[in-house]
């Protein structure tokens, strides 16, 4: 690995190539407050996750958005660290609720431990977490990450009600993909202003980056779902349809079926009857409305929106990658 | 009911009738703040906790202890619903039934569902919880809170691990009993004198008052299971047999078994391998080993810990409610 950033690599991994002093600190930290003297059985659950790693996109967001902001403390490793615990916290809590066989290619914590200890952990590294953005001292980043917790789990409650229900509508989706992954996308942004004590405007471009490239990032994943490269999810065609998911797809053609088709989404969708050959007739009802298009152009919409925001901050090379990273998450359905 | 507190009644009901305006005022906050716009399911989950009430013992530690300090604000409100809202969270997480762990297949969707709930609308109360603490803009306070959530999760971990293990020892039972009872008492009480502002030696009494009441009331429950009148814990005698929890009474008959004794131990709760006839070879070993009567003698250790603690603080007459509440919690055993 070379402190040189190259321009033609992937955003997220230039991001860790510029920032991976930080993020071995917060890799140090992680590992120092997963320990427990007396129930060794949270780090064996966390590690599992945590070493399973992913891009750690979201840790990253807080570091360089600290960075890009000129911080010199060491406020933003606590916070990236805070945001890696939430979100590992959320996704064990995920795994008990949906009863998911895999998640990144390996057997889900709850399939290895059990729901109780998933539960528990979870509550473990919440717990944790709020320790972590409380030594920070700084109240302006306990209110947006509070915030940011109860719009997670509302949208999780909200997603939950709105499974297999047909009258989804878009805005009802928008408002589960902000709980799902925009709200912390856009929480860990925003507290990297605000350690680096920079103008409002600063901070409101840093959040509004974050959540724009938090939705992108969804509906892009989403989109994926019913076609295209699922390597890139971990997940298999269709698994949405099968888990009777509205996303925005189905929604907008579900919008556009005429009697017939409604009656199909009804009967798979809402009743939970699905037969042999039903994935092939989703995607041809999908083809037929051209919902892929129309959900791409809100992808790329939401990504354009992330760029612009951070037009207000600081000419740097982190901004670029940011950037960058705005186009990449589009990048695999463009 | 009547402003006139009635020295004979129950301490727990006095206390209520003493601060029954605000708790009045705790009851709108929480109401307030279990309303979720999107998803309506989160009220409907909660209420049906809320309402049926319990005895709202951790709120009124927190507002005892801040009139009794002096405390005039408001922040004791939000405090005491905080402090509800984390015990109304863990209750709801400690519901997730355990299914993977037990059987591979699919549940039923309705338990499927209650899970879901449970896990979902205990992080919003979770959230919503750390919003409200958030608010009273003390760093000290959020510090309490935060180390109270960790102990507590952290005790529940330690509780699935301890499950079943004989070489549970009365070190891991009293971890477990902080963070099953003793940590929110603890952090409840202390709150309420950090809010007020008094110095740190009647925080600290605050603490200590809370811990003891906690680990006190949380023996002798464990202590009714085994004998006693089983309607004051809702439970039934044996639950914790069966369930094959160590707590204090078997973990002492453990340590005294001979080898015969040892093998009936480690068949039913190590191998979980019980008989008809299990349970009263367990109640007459209890007996003969005399741990019923060290366990209680240690609650009321506890107790009296409790009672002490309090001398520091002003004589005041919640000061002999919170007094008599020690009292009370062992009465049932003593």
């Amino acid at each position: 690995m070379s402190l040189d950033t190259d321009s033609s690599g992937k955003p997220h991994e230039r991001l860790a190539d510029f920032l991976r002093d930080d993020l071995a600190a917060v890799d140090r930290l992680i590992r120092e407050r997963m320990a427990s003297e007396h129930a060794p059985r949270i780090p064996e659950v966390t590690a599992h996750l945590v070493d399973a790693g992913g891009k750690r996109v979201r840790p990253m967001l807080t570091l360089a958005a600290a960075r890009l902001c000129g911080y010199e403390g060491d406020n933003h490793h606590k916070l990236a660290a805070t945001v890696e615990f939430i979100h590992t916290a959320t996704l064990l809590h995920d795994d008990v609720v949906d009863e998911s066989g895999q998640r990144r290619g390996r057997p889900t914590a709850n399939l290895l431990w059990d729901n109780k200890s998933s539960v528990l952990v979870g509550d473990y590294l919440f717990a944790r977490s709020f320790q972590l953005m409380t030594a920070t001292g700084s109240l302006k980043v306990l209110d947006i990450l509070a915030d940011a917790a109860a719009t997670i789990a509302e949208g999780e409650v909200l997603q939950l009600t709105a499974a297999a229900n047909l009258a989804t509508t878009e805005d009802i989706y928008l408002k589960v993909v902000r709980g799902k992954t925009a709200a912390l996308f856009a929480a860990a942004a925003e507290v990297g202003g605000v350690i680096a004590d920079v103008d409002e405007a600063k901070i409101e471009a840093l959040r509004t980056y974050g959540d724009a490239l938090g939705i992108a990032f969804q509906i892009a994943d989403d989109l994926l779902d019913y076609g295209g490269d699922t390597t890139a999810t971990g997940k298999n065609l269709g698994d949405d349809f099968r888990e009777r998911k509205l996303t925005l797809p189905v929604i907008k053609a579900v919008a556009k079926a005429d009697e017939d088709e409604r009656t199909f989404w009804q009967r798979t969708i809402e009743k939970g009857d699905q037969r042999e050959g039903d994935l092939d007739q989703a995607l041809s009802l999908i083809a037929k409305h051209g919902t892929m298009d129309e959900t791409r152009s809100h992808a790329l919409g939401w990504s354009s929106k992330a760029k612009d925001a951070l037009e207000v901050l600081p000419g740097h090379e982190l901004r670029e990658m940011l950037s960058d990273l705005a186009d990449y998450v589009v990048a695999r359905i463009s």
